[in-house]
């Protein structure tokens, strides 16, 4: 999805989430937002938001030095989530569906977007989860899919979250699916990267690659090689999260969506309300 | 108070509400919103949220031409709480206390705030205000006040708006007092105007001025030295909205802020959460 000019103000909200890691003095943070103002007129609508959001959050690191200001927040709800890990394994298990409620834990986990977010109740999130419908649902379509096919593409999205991601997959692979992995080559925002796999134990249970590129979202420009020959053959791609959304949305893949609508113009671009939850692959839209 | 980090997203999700009136065209608003973010590095924290809000919306002003941006949407709400005025007054008078009643119809209206909030439910702020308590609330200060003095001055906040402030106006003149009612010299924003204060009849019932200024808020540099002569000389300051709290929460005179927290910045100097309503004068907190 493109741009709209409603994302230029979050452009700059999503930097200040980045500087208030960096630096407690309220005149500093100012300072460096105003700097990084200065990058705005440059951005432009054609782009997707995680493309000029990941051209902020590298303006914020050039300015101050700072190549990963949520290292410490990554490893706090790295931890944090997988404290929670035998809860979550329990809920699918006493669930009638098992592959339903995975994924609504896996958007539970969604909230970890530190972004957009700022605030992140996860406890919350969950309890919520449960009593909310998806808006729109396609599991029944990934179910025939999983029946039918094998590889499996899960492209993650934020630290601490690839926990609540982690009880999504292990339900593939109790099918005896094929299931890859995917993070970021390098820190961006909170995004997941091999390191923050290896904090939840992912990479324990089945392979975890990078994608090549350290920007937000799955921006195939910026992918390696490697990673696109493992995403043009995927049976099924998992996306998780805006980002990945906002650079997959118009591909012509079997990918399914599972996200929170977090802004209106993700909601918008879905056709659903903002704080809506949905589980939906573009082909079987209308 | 102050401007902080936060403020500065927020001054261009201003701009854009005012950009939205002037054109439909997703480009244009993109390509004038990125103009404006030119002015961002310019703005100061020791400034007032309010000031700065002010030069933003002027240079939207600059850029377009256009120095009225809202003026349909004023003329719209003035209208729109025009029509609910019998209503309005039906609710006061089967209240049990007619001036804590009134006061919640005054914060009701503080919901046409077109430069934040954006959408606007004006039936669903007013039966939600009845289910709402004010987290902080000074009014038996205001009732004992309002038994041994006579001038007040009331600030008002929006278009439209001013409509639900005529309301808490007609009660203190049921009681004998001497009411002045401010609105903006020029327009800003959706703030009312003398042209709006005629709109919804408020010039019938009272006397109505200008601040001189047509900044937002009471930016008292700016005002001129009839109103502050006023300004000065009342025994009471009824002040509504976040801008007049933003401008003169710091003075050290009589004045009743009556608001809805719009924002966490505006909260916090509050000590509530975002959301919540307030009648609360400076000098009886702790």
């Amino acid at each position: 999805m493109k741009s709209t000019p409603s994302c230029l103000p979050c452009y700059l909200k999503q930097a200040l989430s980045a500087i208030k890691e960096i630096t407690e003095d309220r005149n500093s943070r100012y300072e460096i937002l105003k700097k990084v103002s200065r990058i705005l007129p440059e951005l432009t609508m054609d782009k997707t938001p995680a493309f000029n959001s990941t051209l902020i959050l590298q303006e914020v690191s050039k300015i101050t030095g700072i190549k990963d200001p949520f290292l410490k927040k990554k490893e706090y709800y790295n931890q944090l989530s997988l404290a929670m890990y035998p809860r979550l394994k329990d809920m699918v298990k006493n669930s009638e569906d098992h592959l339903e409620t995975a994924t609504k834990i896996a958007v539970a986990g969604n909230v970890i977007d530190l972004g957009i977010l700022g605030e992140v109740n996860l406890e919350k999130s969950l309890k919520e989860i449960f009593t909310t419908e998806f808006r729109l649902n396609h599991i029944k379509h990934l179910k025939n899919d999983l029946k039918r096919l094998e590889k499996v593409l899960y492209l993650g999205d934020n630290a601490g979250e690839i926990l609540f991601d982690r009880i999504l997959v292990e339900e593939f692979l109790k099918m005896d699916k094929k299931v890859i992995f995917a993070v970021k080559e390098a820190p961006v925002l909170n995004d997941a990267t091999l390191k923050d796999a290896a904090e939840v134990e992912l990479d324990t249970i089945t392979k975890v690659i990078s994608t090549g590129s350290d920007k937000i979202g799955t921006d195939l420009e910026s992918c390696s090689e490697e990673f696109l020959d493992i995403f043009y053959n995927s049976d099924i791609i998992i996306s998780k999260g805006q980002g990945n959304f906002e650079t997959l949305n118009e591909e012509n893949l079997n990918i399914y969506f599972i996200l929170k609508a977090k802004c209106d113009e993700v909601a918008n671009e879905l056709g659903v309300n903002m704080g809506d939850i949905v589980i939906v692959n573009n082909k079987y839209l209308n």
